[in-house]
């Protein structure tokens, strides 16, 4: 349930690349209210013909655009920029100075989770999922056969 | 169990990044025979220090170096180079030419997953493992607090 009312989650995305585009496709037809964060307008082609979330040309590390994306409201905030840098920093303003009950950040370095755990913000490592799913399939025997 | 005796797996990594380094220091670590491949020497830096698989700075592209890292004897063969096209041709060479047992490919693109199905590769897609994990933080009410 959203702060907004009945199950209305509201979702902000900062980074329309390939997994931010994806969510925000995902999200939005699973019936949550998204906004969507870049600053290349080409990024935007990424997110499904009639996509009915809200997609804004802006950089998300100014405040402004924040507030523009109703970050007051939003019930989960997901920093997915291609930059584990921004994505702290952006996960950080969410949680402290915006109060956003679930911040998730993706990072890509696996050794700085810590310092996100620290700040408790939910860290995503691509690399840590992929190499657990390798370890998985060369472990079971089942294999490609 | 490996073809070459009790327990000694023996696994191919083509593409030392940061994913190919860290299964490959794994996997080490775990007791496998590891062969990892790469075009650049300085992609083993991300090795271990004591890694006691075998580096081999080479194009697996070529199939004098697939040949050269034991690939007629490998249980394991995994494609990480940062290309999918790139993987998609070695693990279909691993597979048809070698007949290794288990092959995995990382791909950046999941459209591109049925084919990989097709040939009987085993795929793994960084980006549908974080979408899967964002979506599970998203749902899952425990959030960030």
């Amino acid at each position: 349930m959203g702060k907004n009312g009945i199950n209305d989650e509201y979702v902000i995305i900062v980074g329309c690349g390939r997994l931010g585009a994806h969510l925000a496709n995902a999200l939005f037809e699973s019936g949550k209210s998204v906004v969507i964060i870049d600053m290349k307008p080409s990024a935007f082609r990424r997110l499904v013909e009639g996509f009915g979330g809200f997609a804004l040309e802006a950089d998300a590390t100014e405040l402004d655009t924040l507030k523009k994306a109703g970050i007051e409201n939003a019930d989960v905030f997901a920093a997915i920029t291609d930059d584990d840098n921004t994505n702290i920093m952006l996960a950080q303003i969410a949680k402290t100075i915006y109060g956003v009950r679930k911040v998730i950040a993706r990072v890509y370095e696996p050794n700085r989770q810590n310092v996100y755990e620290e700040l408790e913000i939910k860290t995503i490592c691509p690399m840590t999922l992929s190499a657990e799913a390798f370890k998985d399939s060369i472990e079971n025997d089942e294999g490609g056969d």
